[in-house]
């Protein structure tokens, strides 16, 4: 089992600590804050919860987590030592002579420093080709990015171990060639900071209103492509050329209290088209437009599920066009016809790269339809917050036809049983009048304290033998009760 | 049906077009370039590719587009007139002055800005007060930021207006209250912007690099919390006055090109931690975590699904553990128990607010395991880019127990039949020794070109018949070839 040792609790060690972790590594912890353990373990605690879901595969069994006040003991054998001790240039150094007195000459040695060139931590030190910068992003357990910054001094060999260690963990190394203070990212991020911290001063915007300008907006296109591809898309088929012309004269405006600005030469511009003819190039600004949108949806949609940020506008959204719908059967003049339980366009996150709606989405829609008609005969949020609901205890699906991104697709509901603890649907799928696929479903009312069956509510009894009575006239459908055949 | 006016189409023009159209206003487009009508149906092809979906409710049906050569015409009856004309203040003041002659004083009219505060606007208008900036975000038929910007001109019931149609719209006005060039969001954009032609033309990054160090890391995080809120989670339980006290100090280093920054006073600390604490101290830091692990995740595996960015990276992480799994049946020794065809961790985003998993999901999980066998039997990528697949055409689902977010989970799987076109599987769901669900699923090999039935390649007939032979002492699984029962 590969070994390694981070020098520095709190919330960047803990967050490499679990990385390493949760990828099978085992881990050593140096850290005299006697607070360390509880610190680290708060963040592994998080990261146990969210990281081995990410993969669609099982991770390597869970390293082993040692605590230890000796440094030498803690190094022993570590193929990767982690340095992520306070911003101070001094005290790293110290670290690094401690640490190189005692490890192993080709462990790597990483430093989370967010500020300092790896030329500046090296000097001093007693193998200075050992420290490069392995800078990370909180949460480090989640988000890929780390800035691998090199010097002169470090062996092209030596690099070339860290970034396929990094890999390994999950991890995107950007290796950054030319040393700079803050390396890439914490310059943009400085620059926000700073340009935010002027509009709090001079009382343009809060806080709140600065952090809703980020994520309803750039922020979201930023969590997919960054800031030149996706001008590249903006500038449209004329290119990142067009771009520049169009929005190049802004550098002198006072668009910024920062006003330090490159010169705005046709050298700039030659240069930033043909990097990014290299970077992008190769899609079609069609393509790239409909990938960017593929992942917009898929990522609004899943803060949707959350309902946070833009999901939530979403959410309202709905809200506000489902108030018009009726809350109720009560509300429903002719019952003596299958309900109609739902009514959308299939969403681009439904649909596999052929643009066909994934088999496992039928359930989502049909779950969809079961939640809208449990909310029609009164099982609604209020009533599940009581403590009452229906559990699903079967499903048979029938796949009849496809149908793809952007269909406008309807689901209605016949009831078969609604009685005692019994709820029997028979859903079918339309796309227009062609159907599409049937979903049988059998729920049983539960108490949500015992999660044991039980009678559902008066009302939820009476709206159910309501629709029961004004459907009784339905024919029972053609492959309800029906089963998958045990072949002869 | 409410009326929008589009004066200037193009890209931002097209997707306030779209907005509207696909929230059923009628639109009406006012713009010389011949072009027009062409730019703008490409921008509503994508909108209506992407924007439906979005909603899990049916938008109203779309409204009427027409294109107008004469002002009047496009103006007549319309309540929000919407200008995206070239960003310079002459022209777009000769615009308004020609729209105020023949538009209905009670109007909106909207600026797409992205620079010109509404007072410049306002200046020599027949009516000042019936203009506001509202500056939107490409895609506009996605994305739902607004920044709304008044001056003193305007009215609060114009703007209280003007905010409840373009909530109606999905969007989110963000209303800015004092003027500034650039509003908010451009200002950040701006000063990233100049930052990264620093960085290009200092040689430190290309624009490929610069569009990683944003997109893996702070890009993500900034779709879902701002900046603030963001950093606020990273100060910990100590909180956003401890945040700044450690990293206030950079903004004296060399960390951005750009050096006028605003002085680090206690008052301007206090300031942003009474407002941070306004925008976030309803929710404790380890729920904002939780929170923020939540968004992440779903996002992450977002763009999984697309394969793209974060989630590319994720992707090859998964490959790089499946490779040291079997490629085939051939490679399992022993074939006569059923088949281990998914093993995984219950994912964040596959659980409800309870994080108990989601019933759609647990098909899900089947599918998975489906398309895992049919790989083991040859029917992978490869074959299926040669035109034959399995397309599922029947499921039977049996819920037995719960499970939850982060339970490591297994699916085994016995083949009931295997023979020409027909594939007959029956799944198994384990938690630990816990059978949680149980998923059958009956399969036709098809010719993907014709979507007709027909029998697959030697070599899956061979597999399956190995499987077949090493199974046949298996007993037939209980709850297999059953039926949810007729009521009787």
């Amino acid at each position: 089992m590969a070994v390694a040792t981070i020098i520095g609790g709190g919330v960047i060690g803990g967050g490499w600590a679990a990385r390493f972790l949760l990828n099978g590594w085992d881990v050593r912890v140096f850290d005299p804050d006697p607070e360390a353990e509880r610190k680290i373990g708060e963040v592994l605690d998080n990261a146990r919860r969210s990281l081995p879901g990410l993969s669609d595969v099982p991770l390597p069994p869970e390293g082993r987590l040692s605590f230890h006040e000796d440094l030498g003991e803690a190094v022993q054998g570590a193929v990767w030592i982690q340095e992520s001790v306070p911003e101070r240039l001094d005290l790293k150094r110290r670290v690094y002579r401690q640490l190189q007195e005692v490890c192993d000459p080709s462990a790597i040695i990483g430093s989370s420093t967010s500020g300092f060139k790896p030329s500046e931590l090296q000097e001093g030190a007693l193998r200075p080709e050992q420290i490069v910068v392995t800078h990370p992003f909180n949460p480090v357990y989640l988000l890929p990015l780390i800035e691998l910054v090199s010097s002169p001094a470090n062996d092209p060999a030596h690099i070339e171990r860290a970034k396929d260690i990094l890999t390994g963990l999950g991890l995107f190394p950007l290796h950054v060639k030319k040393e700079i203070d803050a390396h890439i990212a914490d310059r943009f991020l400085e620059a926000v900071w700073r340009e935010a911290l002027w509009l709090v001063k001079d009382g343009v915007a809060t806080t709140h209103e600065i952090d809703e300008a980020i994520r309803m907006g750039f922020g979201i296109r930023w969590a997919q492509m960054g800031l030149f591809e996706t001008y590249r898309v903006a500038g449209g088929e004329a290119g990142m050329r067009h771009f520049m012309a169009q929005f190049g004269p802004a550098l002198e405006w006072p668009w910024t209290k920062l006003m330090d600005v490159p010169e705005f030469t046709d050298e700039l511009v030659d240069l930033i088209a043909t990097q990014s003819d290299a970077q992008s190039g190769h899609h079609e600004i069609r393509d790239l437009e409909r990938i960017r949108d593929n992942n917009l949806v898929g990522m609004m949609r899943a803060l949707k599920h959350q309902n946070w940020g833009a999901g939530e506008v979403l959410n309202r959204h709905d809200q506000r066009i489902k108030s018009a719908m009726p809350g109720h059967v009560d509300q429903i003049d002719d019952l003596s016809q299958p309900i109609l339980t739902l009514a959308r366009a299939v969403p681009l996150d439904w649909t596999d790269y052929n643009g066909h709606m994934t088999e496992s989405k039928y359930l989502d829609a049909f779950a969809s339809s079961t939640d809208r008609f449990m909310e029609l005969i009164g099982c609604d949020a209020d009533y599940i917050a009581s403590g009452g609901s229906y559990f699903t205890a079967e499903t048979h699906i029938r796949h009849l036809d496809e149908t793809h991104a952007g269909a406008r697709i309807e689901v209605r509901t016949q009831m078969l049983l609604g009685q005692g603890k019994k709820l029997h649907l028979f859903h079918r799928m339309y796309e227009g009048e062609t159907l599409l696929a049937t979903g049988e479903s059998f729920l049983l009312h539960v108490d949500l304290e015992t999660r044991r069956p039980c009678a559902p509510s008066a009302g939820i009894e009476a709206a159910m033998a309501r629709i029961g009575e004004a459907q009784a006239a339905l024919p029972y459908p053609e492959g309800a009760g029906s089963a998958i055949r045990k072949p002869t």
